[in-house]
């Protein structure tokens, strides 16, 4: 991070693909000073990260997460170089409310996973996150072992105002973990908004953590979050909560039964688990292994992951012709005019659109 | 319709807002076909409907239908000089699978309030359909004692390539409805793709028709369908079938149960009924009754119509933007491209979006 401080952000990118001629100086602490603060060209980040240095991966995460447009420019080279290194992963998935031990089942899950000799890359999407107010996972503490694993790589959500601009950067930033080696990609959320189906389509495996509660478990669950997860699992399930969260299993079997059948021919399921004693999450990975093993045999893994870039593709497109529209200045005031007119009854809704379109 | 026949439907607008003169001729016959070939104004077509003169009601209907611009002109004319008279009647949409008895329903329905002194109008969005093929509504022998009734209004649906084009065109034919005195307007849809989502945004109430089957009644049902139903009305609730019929409300309300709260503060309910035998119809219509009651006690009723609008009114900005990109014959051909590209894994959504907005 101190190399940094000495650059101007926006100088961050002029030396792409140029490598800096070496600064000839009898000072040999200047000499040193320069060397540190010189920025990697994008060739040079993408060797690094195909080699699985992590630090060159944090900073091509950071040129993502940029908002400069030629920290975006150099991210696009590097994420380009880095596409036929991609895409060699499982995409996991986890939702569930603040309190039901996200980061605990992530720390028990991660550390499992890594001594399966599995990398693990943690993400998160949470489009309220800010770095002053503390976004999911920027709290690494609660996740003391897994930081500290050499397999594991923890990086907390980008900051941004709109879902979709934090939906980009984290689909960029599984690519790069993915070309540095990471073999299993977990997405966390918390199902702000829309964040939820964001975090739905961009990976294989959705699941949904729960607790088990005062007996109605599916009341208050958003609207649609169960047609989406693959597996519940109903975390918190020891001592005396045991014969609760055994009702709540029953309850939610039942309730997953009511559901259509899902295009990949998987039957979600529902576990127990305790992530705090480490207890059935080496059930919950078993059950990913089997759901993997089903929809790569009847080549769902694939079409699925094509289907998500077209998605992605599309809504991008749609997204940006929206902003583009609804950000003109003229059609703000002419909009907010129109509203006032329907509200009065004055227009109908197609009308105003027209009038608006003619602008 | 044989009025019509005479002129090419592109000069049906050519003379709005002015009143042709009277031909004079010793050929009466002549005289009289001129006067019937005679295409009235959007002002006299304003004052028929407002009168409740059906013709004027079915001309204007075809005009907003019509895919000619200047008819379209003339249609926005008439919508706005209806506009002050519309918004006076509960709008109820009905859905539910070919077979469920949709038009058995609405026909003993329709019957039930035209008996309370009600006038209803019943459209139709389906967007598959076409003339040829035959719409839903297109039958109207299915609906023999409706269709006769005088306090009755019955149109199938607009066909059209577009589900936004046929909803444009039913919100729009509902405002002339209304103002034509129809006080009750049903909407009738099979469900073809998005098409319950469009009518569930042009209704006040929303009612999902089923039938009692083998048991498991709640498989199969279209994603979200349960979540947007104020009420699951279960048909042909009678003879053998009763104790199945029973069974499946049962089913059904634990199922409701399981749903977020509405926002209307409404909790749906389950009713069974026999339209054939006209058995339970007038609890299906004391529910709305009650329904009505609540949400205009709680000003759910207009809040929920004003949202409605403004719902219309991006919808519309949006098709619009997105129809106006992907029509261009450079974007056609280069979003092919790109997606060749994405299946090939040498670019990603995001940069291929950024390619395509750039042209």
């Amino acid at each position: 991070m101190s190399k940094k401080s000495s650059h101007k952000p926006s100088a961050l990118s002029e030396q792409d693909g140029v490598s800096q001629p070496e600064i000839i100086s009898t000072n040999s602490a200047a000499s040193i000073k320069q060397k540190r603060s010189k920025q990697p060209s994008a060739k040079d980040l993408i060797e690094q990260i195909i080699d699985g240095d992590v630090t060159a991966l944090s900073r091509a995460i950071t040129l993502v997460e940029s908002t400069n447009p030629k920290h975006t420019e150099k991210a696009n080279t590097i994420i380009k170089g880095c596409l036929p290194y991609a895409n060699k992963s499982v995409r996991i998935g986890i939702t569930g409310v603040p309190g039901v031990g996200k980061s605990t089942f992530i720390e028990a899950f991660g550390m499992y996973l890594t001594d399966q000799q599995k990398k693990v890359a943690v993400l998160a999407v949470d489009p309220s996150s800010t770095l002053s107010k503390g976004s999911i996972l920027g709290d690494k503490t609660r996740m003391e072992d897994l930081v500290k694993n050499p397999n594991a790589f923890i990086r907390p959500s980008a900051s941004g105002e709109s879902l979709g601009g934090v939906a980009r950067k984290t689909r960029e930033t599984i690519i790069l973990c993915e070309a540095a080696g990471y073999d299993t990609i977990v997405i966390e959320t918390v199902g702000v908004g829309q964040s939820e189906t964001a975090v739905h389509s961009m990976v294989d495996f959705f699941l949904l953590l729960k607790l088990a509660g005062a007996g109605d478990e599916l009341q208050g669950i958003k609207r649609g979050i169960i047609e989406m997860a693959d597996a519940i699992v109903i975390n918190k399930a020891d001592g005396d909560n045991m014969a609760r969260a055994r009702d709540a299993k029953v309850e939610f079997n039942r309730a997953l039964h009511l559901y259509p059948e899902k295009a990949s021919g998987w039957k979600p399921k529902v576990k127990l688990c305790s992530a705090l004693k480490q207890d059935g999450i080496d059930a919950v990975w078993n059950m990913i292994e089997d759901y993997l093993e089903l929809v790569k045999n009847n080549d769902y893994f694939e079409s699925h992951r094509l289907e998500q870039q077209k998605f992605w593709l599309l809504q991008t497109i749609e997204d940006r012709l929206k902003s583009n529209f609804y950000n003109r200045k003229d059609i703000k005031s002419a909009l907010t005019k129109q509203i006032t007119l329907l509200e009065s009854g004055e227009t109908t809704p197609f009308a105003a659109a027209e009038f608006l379109l003619s602008l």
